[in-house]
């Protein structure tokens, strides 16, 4: 729960309201350096992202993408990306299924949640239904498969938030409960 | 679950890379509007923000601040703010109840979750256990008072996220069971 000394923070070298330059200051009345335009004065917030996705299943099977882009090119990962403006987390998460694996997918209901403050990111994955068992690679996937728990690469899995969704899963299917699991990953785990 | 047509968009002049001026266009290979820089060609995301916060409980009653600033100065709401870069939700929902109430809590657990795509914002609110029956007003308050259920101001809440989380608890409170509760709210409610 605790957050680490240092926040991850996007350069930035111009006030976008009026092309002065700013700098990293702390504002009146605020505890916490933002970018501040020394011209107009203007304070340039920036706050975590969203990265929402699902756990795809279909009978006894959970589908995973192998990623085409960087990072953790060729690793496999649940469809999920970052959440866009105007829409909700849920329809974020089927998008992003979509958009990586060619699925349809029916949410249950949000299933893990991750929070990674050193790169100030939360991850949210919606257990997710498959109804039919037709999916093809997005242009962001080399490869989208079904995988039975025993043939699950455990060591070509591209993030710690993979692995920890996946092992909760196996986990809780063998009780058939699937409340929300919340953790910090505070530092990047060895995978 | 549906995203509006119009997405919250931030405005934006200039480029904050290199101060030239931006263009609202869709990337080669996006399929969204961005601000892209029309000299230097870097494009400037916006993604949605996650205000975090507590419903602090003792005994019977819950804690409630009174805002001292707009929106809805003057209405009564639980303590929550936007989540800062390098903390968990959990930490900036413990922090902003320090900060406007002034009180220690114990979070419980994530208890509910709102979408606004309208002004692209996600709530989170967690259940939190005051240890002492000790509080005051923060800068942002005006007031802040425990309320037992009869008590609470339902005429002169400040969102239709506080008062959903306030119906739910009271719900939930009569059985002993607090299971996450998801809501997409699309558009303001009538409070």
């Amino acid at each position: 729960m605790l957050a680490p000394a240092r926040a991850y923070t996007a350069p930035m070298n111009y006030c976008s309201d009026c092309a002065q330059p700013v700098s990293r200051k702390i504002p009146e009345g605020d505890d916490k350096e933002r970018y501040v335009c020394d011209d107009c004065g203007s304070i340039h917030y920036q706050n975590p992202r969203i990265i929402t996705g699902c756990l795809p299943i279909i009978d006894t099977r959970v589908l995973l993408c192998k990623r085409a882009i960087e990072p953790r090119l060729g690793y496999w990962t649940l469809p999920a990306g970052f959440m866009e403006n105007g829409e909700t987390t849920e329809a974020g998460a089927v998008r992003e299924t979509w958009e990586e694996a060619h699925a349809v997918v029916e949410t249950r209901h949000l299933y893990t949640l991750f929070n990674l403050p050193h790169i100030s990111q939360v991850y949210m994955f919606y257990l997710a239904d498959m109804p039919k068992a037709e999916y093809s690679s997005g242009i962001e996937s080399l490869e989208v498969e079904l995988f039975e728990e025993a043939d699950i690469p455990w060591d070509e899995l591209a993030f710690p938030v993979i692995r920890e969704t996946l092992k909760r899963y196996f986990e809780d299917r063998k009780v058939g409960s699937f409340p929300l699991y919340s953790a910090d990953i505070v530092r990047p785990a060895r995978r």
